[in-house]
């Protein structure tokens, strides 16, 4: 039984996915992508989305934000995504680093969701300030976001009116795409190219894969010289055809949306769970896999002895109490759910 | 009589100042700094500072923030300001340029002066974050601040308490280094190194200067190899000595802080005589020589009618109303005070 | 059979490696390099170079380079190496990006040798440039080299003099490290810092693993922040696990010594078998697993016929005739060389 | 009388040049650019190229070439020119800092003149390595060159032909293109677009000026953004009227073509001295203002002796001898060569 919810990346890596990996690994094959792998993703992606995309797989979701926002701006640009998102908080950098030092301007958001009109404000003022500010560039969403919430279908296209009207690409960061997109109940194109997402971050690694993640070019002319950026920012794996072909695995047999389902049902099962304990508080909708609870610190220190694993979440301001995260992934199993809120309310 | 309330910097130069330049233009001298007159400006400012210093002339502010702050950190760095600070949104990205990618991580504050707690806090949830943070790494404070104010001694102190206790080198940004000198009535030294500020952008130009700044580390240590870095950002001017004798000029007779008080002067004045008219508001206390007030448009059409340059300023939110800024230099005099002053009693 | 001897990368994975692989995919372990691979990597690291090393995993050579070379220099910098060396030509300017710009000063070398001679005389023209020019901070020598060749171990003592009168950091671009290892019949520390071997890149990729290359250094305190290097660079992988338990079986029972050797025999068996065609020249001693041969247009074409794969390759500058490579890898049986031979004698 | 041949740059500033700054300190004007010195400029250059051209002033060479360069390539592009071009080894990486880590490609030439087979040749190899290596994506090339040479307009032709055939921007570092023009006898438009030129570094400092040199785009829709690659460089000066004045000065009744003459005719008298000489050397043709002889040691030293300032030049490689350079200015008297002259021959 598993008392590890510190996060979906703590897990081993779906049967599928390992089988597919095993199974690549026969004959030689052409190194750097141009392996029968590679060129099979590219026609498996195209299926997916209902349209010829360009997709370049990677090894990790930082890499994929940062080549993906690399190849829409320059070092003197904005990119407006929400005060607090994975790229402003939690990748050490690696934007400014890959796009040259351009400015991540973060706006505040209530469950994590930046607003259209927030978005028009900071564009409207840069503009305002001229040359002396870095220049409208790009906008960044995160899907689930950062706070297990998922945008509906209407507030992306609010953004993407926006982005649209400033000749903004708008850039997805897909870390949990699955599980917003089993949340929304709609396909991959009504999420990303049909809203107007012109670039995204897949992730997969969160789901089930080993280390694969992918940048996806809605359409194929932005992605020019893109191959060049992944090879220079050492995202062009000689062996390339084993993180093909995990992406491979993730498409097929919808592995991706059942791993998602079950993490989802997962943290839904948790989140009902936890509504009907008065001692804790849910700190946010829970739309996905992620879940985040204030408790009691002694409460809190009570699941910790008994050895669940969770993290205190330092970007949560809670008034008392302490606010800690709880994510579920494809591996979590319903028992697991039910031992850690069977400990909660013997500790509340 | 000049109408222009736009800047401190649409002002011709000192009058000491360009013959200082055209002193300079005799005999062939050594380049790049090799000259007589960047010599004795190293002497200059350790008088002026009352400690060896290490002093690099460059052309302006922009550049002295930048190269300043690329000499105290890393690309995975973090930067601590307030969040409108100059170095954030008025020089289009070059502190992320020049440190490779470092973040600037914007903190709110009343006036622009931002809290030692604050920093401290801020702090704390990087170290939280670990790896997956940029590092803490510098301190930035604006001296006088983006609104004219000006940090308390005492305050300073404090700042520069948690930079040391975090290892932080603190740099404060002088654009307007002789505004709040003769605001605070005390010595170079007791407002720099003497509080714990490590270095210096000594802003002229806005003072009387034609393009002359200087990054000023009061160890020298500090200052490794910062002549390259100068260097290779375009900053070390071949014919170097028509810069530095502007610094020289500057600091001379003290030219620097005759300037500055005249500046400051207008500025009260202005202040004074707004205070008494009922339609505008002042915004901040006047310490320096900016003044931003909030009136009704009405009245600031009216005083555009009449020639009044200023600039309404999209950083201020204000309730109703607009708000506007108005800059005083060393060239403003009473009469052109008193003219505005009349105008908007007229107007109210 | 294969007849693929384009490159040892286009390789599948050591039985060995994958099963390692495999048998990491059960428990939920801490992500980001915190699981028990990963430590256990850092012992037997250690135990291999005999002496307390950090070491970061990666996933490629190229990042590996570049990393390691980011961290010894900075965007001022000068970097000594060969001029065709990899992170020169093939790494689409990784280094550069890396660093901040520094630059490689590529020195002409027989063999792809440089000498502790030119390294020498380049960094004294660099200190008689002064402040204009680049400053001398790393030397970089790849081991075995691009050219199959590999520098004695008195060679490396002579470069490293160098390094060390000059306070330069001495890297080793060690994609080809077991290859060079086995060659000289010496130990992994004999080879590094017993020489003065400061940084090592070790690549296991094209020696049997399928993602997995380090950073080693050899005195741990020159890799202060290093992780948020690596961070920030998009080589921290969160479920770091499977590339650590890579690593730990690529050194485990000597797996990459006796990979290497296997490359080494079949590439010695290759080059005695062309140095009795005298149709076919070689370019180069072959010490390695790599080949650079001559032969005519014609010979070639009927090779390419036949189905044998290699590169015609660009650097090589050849009288007439065409040069191409030949890579043997672990996989390369006595049986492939001797049906290229064979193919040879027949189109001679 | 001057004895100073060491640069260019260590001569005080033209008489025109410094009363159009006294001139210009007048009144308040708007600071950025927004002045009307800077708006008299663009005509002006228009005038001058006879044609609709974009000029954005700065303060120096490093500056303007680096930005010039940093419009045209991205971070994994190559830069094709001399392999000892000033922007190779004088300008402290800083092409490589502004474009985000592009590799300058040095070839070899005699007289610092590549040859357009050089570059083809040069490209020919960067597209058949692929993804691995950098994009060809700018020429540069020196006019007068490095060692005072002056390409014909047809050699420029040649390159021009590369440059339109592989769709790479041309780029004139014209850090003494006024000198080279007055030696072609043919006007700024024939030397530079009517050619084939797309970007200019043009100089003035080395000319006259105190601290203005100017990027030239001949095609203004080249220059995008280049307002904003400006400031965030720390090259947009608040005050600019005063380098706009410099280089209205420069341009006006034909100043610079004047000085250039000057300083091209001390070349020629000093060349001419020296070929009758025989214990000197002259080792590149005397085309503009800068002359390479090689001489024995004891001559040398008796020359710096009495006085008389050069620079050794470490980038001469003599078989004996040594190499110095002398540099004319346009304030070198033919006295001062005669002088020279004389001593050389009391000395030889």
């Amino acid at each position: 039984m598993s008392r590890n919810f510190t996060s979906d990346n703590v897990t081993p890596v779906s049967a599928e996915i390992l089988a597919a990996i095993n199974a690549a690994n026969v004959d030689s094959v052409s190194s750097y992508g141009g392996d029968p792998y590679t060129r099979r993703l590219t026609d498996a992606a195209c299926k997916v989305f209902e349209k010829d995309v360009a997709i370049y797989p990677v090894t990790n979701g930082t890499a994929a934000n940062a080549l993906a926002l690399s190849q829409c701006v320059q070092g003197f640009s904005a990119v407006y995504c929400y005060e607090a998102a994975h790229i402003v908080t939690d990748e050490c950098g690696a934007p400014e680093f890959f796009t040259g030092g351009a400015k991540l301007i973060g706006l505040p958001a209530r469950d994590g969701k930046i607003s259209a009109k927030q978005i028009a404000a900071a564009v409207g003022f840069a503009l305002e300030m001229g040359v002396h500010h870095v220049k409208p560039a790009a906008i960044s969403i995160t899907q689930a976001t950062e706070w297990g919430t998922v945008y509906e279908l209407a507030h992306v296209d609010q953004i993407a009116e926006v982005a649209k009207a400033e000749f903004l690409p708008l850039h997805m960061d897909g870390a949990r795409f699955a599980n917003a997109l089993v949340h929304l109940k709609c396909t991959p194109a009504e999420m990303t190219w049909k809203r107007g997402v012109d670039v995204l971050s897949l992730g997969a690694t969160k789901n089930g894969a080993m280390c694969a993640e992918a940048v996806v070019f809605f359409n194929p002319d932005m992605a020019a010289d893109f191959e060049r950026r992944r090879k220079r920012a050492g995202q062009l794996l000689s062996k390339m055809r084993y993180v093909s072909a995990q992406l491979l695995a993730y498409f097929e047999s919808d592995l991706w949306l059942k791993n998602a389902e079950r993490a989802n049902a997962a943290a839904t099962h948790l989140a009902l769970g936890l509504r009907q304990n008065s001692a804790v508080q849910l700190l946010h909708p829970v739309e996905a896999n992620e879940i985040f609870v204030s408790m009691p610190e002694k409460m809190l220190a009570g699941l910790e002895a008994e050895g669940f694993g969770f993290y205190r979440w330092p970007l949560c301001v809670v008034a008392r109490d302490v606010a800690i995260r709880l994510v579920t992934s494809f591996q979590t199993r319903l028992a697991d759910v039910d031992a850690f809120l069977a400990a909660c309310r013997r500790l509340a």
